[in-house]
C-alpha cells in the first residue's frame, strides 16, 4: 500500500476491461464494442486533463454544461430549417431521473415568447370577486409559498401517432413533457384576498404574449393545487416557460397552465375562448368534440433503449428505463414486456413516488443478438386506471383527434438491435 | 361576461394595488412601497410584450434564463477580481424549493476544472479485489442506475465564522452548499463485479483533475448508499461538479464526492492522504486533528430575510423561509425563534422530506417598522441531533478549525428592517 496517490499507476497487465472480463463474470456485459479513445490518455496512462491546470472560476455567473454534451438538445435542426418555429422537444433519450433541466425543457407557444420587464409584470384578479387586485412580481413573492414537483405535458404529445406509427424517435413521440419544481403562491391564497362572490365557479387566465391564450378552469381546481408559480427548479421560470409567472395546474394539460400571466378573471361559467373550442379540443369519430379534456391521463415510455438508444453491439444485460406519468395522480405500478404484450414483469419505480410527477421505472432485462422483441410499458395510476393499447384507445376514440393519446407505446427491437416505433396492434 | 378575452380590458377604476388594498384587509400586507414600473405597460393597458410576436424557437439547442436575472450569480466579481479562483458560491437567497440549479451549484476546485474527453474517460477499480477493472463512460451507463435527490456542503461552509460573524450575507456563511437529482450506478455495483477480497475495509477514491484529490472512504460507505453518477438533475454532470463521472456519498463532506473520479483502489485501511491530513481535519483547541469527520451534520439557516433580503420598506406579513439539511438522515423538525432562541415555534417542512438532502422550511411571522428582531432557525435531525448554538459549538471545539460549522445562525433585523449577520451569543 502507497501513500504517493498521486502517481499511482497500475500497471495496464492486470486490468480488465469490464466487457471481457468480471461484466461477463457477472452476468452482466457481454461483447461490447472496444471503445473509441486516444491510448495516450488510457490507463495506465495518465490522462492529459490530469497533467496540467485546468481554467479556475471563470467570469462566467452562470455555469454551462460540458462542451462535449452539445448534441443533447431541445432545439431540432429538421423541425425548424428557419431557425423559428413554436415548438421544441425534451431529448427524453438523454434524461436521468425525473427533473427536466430547464434548458431542456419542452416549449410550446403560440405568439413566439414575450419579453416581459419584471419591473412591469403585474397580475390582475377581477370579475366576481370583493376586491379587484393588482399584484406586483414582489408582491406575489412575499406571500406564502409552496413548492412542488410536478410534470407539464402537452396534449399534443403522440398526436401524430393516432393514424400509425410516425415519429422516429421517443423525443418526438413524447417530448412534449417535462418534470420541474415549481415554487409560487398558491392561487386559493390570491382568491382569499380578493374575496369570492357568492355564484364564482369559473376562472378565466390569460397570457400577456400576443397570442392571449386564455383557458377556463374550474373554481375547484384553483382552490385545490394550483400555483402561481415565479420558481422553476430553484431559479425564476424561465422565459420559454413563462416568466415571470406561470399558472402551474398539476395534471392538467400544459396549454392551460397558462404562461405570462396576465389575469385571473372569476366568473360563473367557462367562456369557451378560441383556445378550447378551435383547438385544444378532441374530435371524436362521430364529428363532435368532447368539451374540455383537462387531465393528461396515465401514461408511460420506454426511454432505454428507444430509436435515439439502440442496442447494436450491446448484447447481454440491459437495464429498461423509461418514465411513467399521470395527471390523476400518483403512478401505482408500471408493467413492462418484451414480447408485445403478451407477458409482463413489474418494473421497480424510483423514489420517492410524486403525485402527478414523472416517475422513473427500470427493470432488467437480457437481449441476445439475433433476438427480436417488442418493448412495451403499461402504467396504471392510483385511480386504478391502466394505459390502453392503442386499438382499444383508437376504438372508442377513434382517429380523428391529435391530443390525449395515452396508449401503449412499443419499440420493437430488430435482430441487429436497431429500435424502431412501431404500432402492432394497429 | 364576455368571450373576446383578447381585448378584456378591466378599467383602472376598481382595480387596487393589492398593498393598499385588499393585502391589508388580509392581514398579509402592509405599506408596500409603490412599485416602479413604465405606466405605457401597466394595467390597464396592454404591456408592449402583448402586442407584437415574440421571437420563436430560435437555434439555441439549450435554453437560458430571462435577461432580467442574469445579477443572480455564483461567480462572485470582488472575491475573483483576476477572473480566476477555485470557489463559487450558490446565492442561497435568491434560490426556491431544494433543487439548485446546476448553473448556479457552487463549485470548490484545486487544480481548476479539468475538460475531460468522455470518449477517453475511464475508471479504474483495483486493489483488494479478485479482477481489477476499468470501465468507460458507455459501460457504466449500460449498468443498474439509480437516482436520489441529495445535497452537497463543503466543510469549509461557514468556515469564515469561527471567530465572530465575518460574512456579509448567506451566499457567503452558507452557499457552498446546493442540492441535485443524482443518477449513476451504485457503487455496491461496481465492487460485486470487482470481487471483494477478504479483508477489505477501505476504498481510496482518486480524481484526474491536476491536485489528484484523492480520499479515503469506508468501504461500509460504499456498500451502503454511495454513487457512480454520471447525471445531475436529469443530464450530464456539470464539469464543474466532475463531468463525466463524480463520486457521490451522501451525507458526507463534498471533497469527498470526487469529481472527474478516475479510479478507486480497494485496500484494509486509509491511506492519510494529504487531502485528509494537511487539509480537511478539524484543529481542536488543544492543537491535535480530529482524524476524518465524514458527515455533515445537522444544520439550517433562513434564507428570507437574509442580509441579501432585507425588509425595508416591506412591514407586515413576512413569510420565513430557509433551508434545512442534515447528513445523518431526514430532518425532522425546524424551529425558528424571532427573539434570539428565547422563544420558539416550528416550521412547515415541505414534502417531500427526503434524507440527505435539503429540506425547505416556511414559517409565517409579521414585522412591524421600528422592531428589531434576532432570527434564528434550529435543526433536528432523525438521529435527535440538534443544532448547537456558536458558543455551545466553540466550547468544544474551539476556533481554530475553518470546518464543519453547524451553528445556529442569527441574522439581525434592525429597526429600518436592514438585515445583519451577528453572533448573540458569542
Amino acid at each position: 500500500m502507497t501513500t504517493r496517490v498521486d502517481t499511482q499507476r497500475p500497471s495496464r497487465r492486470g486490468l480488465l476491461r469490464v466487457a471481457a472480463g468480471a461484466g461477463a463474470a457477472a452476468g452482466l456485459a457481454g461483447g461490447v464494442a472496444e471503445a473509441q479513445g486516444n491510448a495516450e490518455n488510457l490507463p495506465p496512462n495518465l490522462p492529459e486533463w490530469s497533467r496540467a491546470l485546468g481554467p479556475g472560476v471563470i467570469e462566467e455567473p452562470y455555469g454551462t454544461r460540458s462542451r462535449h454534451e452539445t448534441a443533447v438538445r431541445r432545439y431540432v435542426p429538421w423541425l425548424t430549417p428557419d431557425r423559428i418555429s413554436s415548438v421544441s422537444f425534451t431529448p427524453l433519450a438523454e434524461m436521468q431521473g425525473i427533473i427536466t433541466p430547464s434548458g431542456l425543457h419542452f416549449e410550446r407557444h403560440h405568439g413566439g415568447v414575450p419579453d416581459v420587464d419584471p419591473a412591469d409584470y403585474r397580475l390582475m384578479i377581477h370579475g366576481m370577486v370583493e376586491r379587484p387586485l393588482v399584484f406586483t412580481l414582489e408582491d406575489l413573492k412575499r406571500l406564502p409559498t409552496v413548492s412542488r414537483i410536478h410534470f407539464v405535458e402537452c396534449p399534443a404529445n403522440g398526436g401524430m401517432e393516432w393514424r400509425g406509427a410516425q415519429m422516429s424517435g421517443v423525443q418526438f413521440t413524447h417530448g412534449m413533457l417535462s418534470c420541474s419544481e415549481w415554487t409560487g403562491v398558491p392561487l386559493k391564497v390570491l382568491l382569499a384576498q380578493a374575496g369570492l362572490r357568492s355564484g364564482a365557479s369559473w376562472l378565466l387566465a390569460e397570457a400577456s404574449d400576443a397570442a392571449h391564450l386564455a383557458r377556463s378552469i374550474p373554481l375547484a381546481k384553483a382552490l385545490d393545487d394550483a400555483i402561481v408559480a415565479f420558481g422553476q427548479n430553484g431559479e425564476a421560470v424561465r422565459p420559454q416557460q413563462g416568466y415571470p409567472v406561470r399558472l402551474v395546474l398539476p395534471g392538467y394539460e400544459g396549454n392551460m397552465w397558462i404562461k405570462w400571466l396576465r389575469r385571473i378573471e372569476v366568473g360563473d361559467r367557462p367562456w369557451f375562448t378560441r383556445w378550447e373550442t378551435r383547438t385544444y379540443t378532441d374530435l371524436m369519430p362521430d364529428g363532435l368534440s368532447r368539451q374540455f379534456t383537462f387531465v393528461n391521463e396515465v401514461n408511460s415510455v420506454i426511454t432505454y433503449p428507444c430509436p435515439e438508444k439502440p442496442l447494436r453491439g450491446r448484447p447481454g444485460f440491459v437495464e429498461i428505463s423509461g418514465l411513467a406519468w399521470s395527471g390523476a395522480g400518483r403512478v401505482m405500478r408500471v408493467d413492462v414486456s418484451a414480447d408485445g404484450g403478451d407477458t409482463w414483469r413489474s418494473a421497480t419505480l424510483q423514489d420517492p413516488v410524486l403525485p402527478k410527477a414523472l416517475t422513473r421505472f427500470r427493470i432488467p432485462w437480457e437481449w441476445r443478438e439475433g433476438q427480436t422483441a417488442y418493448l412495451q410499458s403499461r402504467a396504471m395510476d392510483e385511480t386504478g386506471r391502466v394505459q390502453p393499447t392503442i386499438a382499444e384507445l383508437r376504438n372508442v376514440r377513434g382517429s380523428e383527434s391529435i391530443y390525449h393519446k395515452n396508449s401503449i407505446q412499443t419499440w420493437l427491437v430488430d435482430r441487429e438491435g436497431t429500435v424502431v416505433n412501431v404500432q402492432i396492434d394497429a
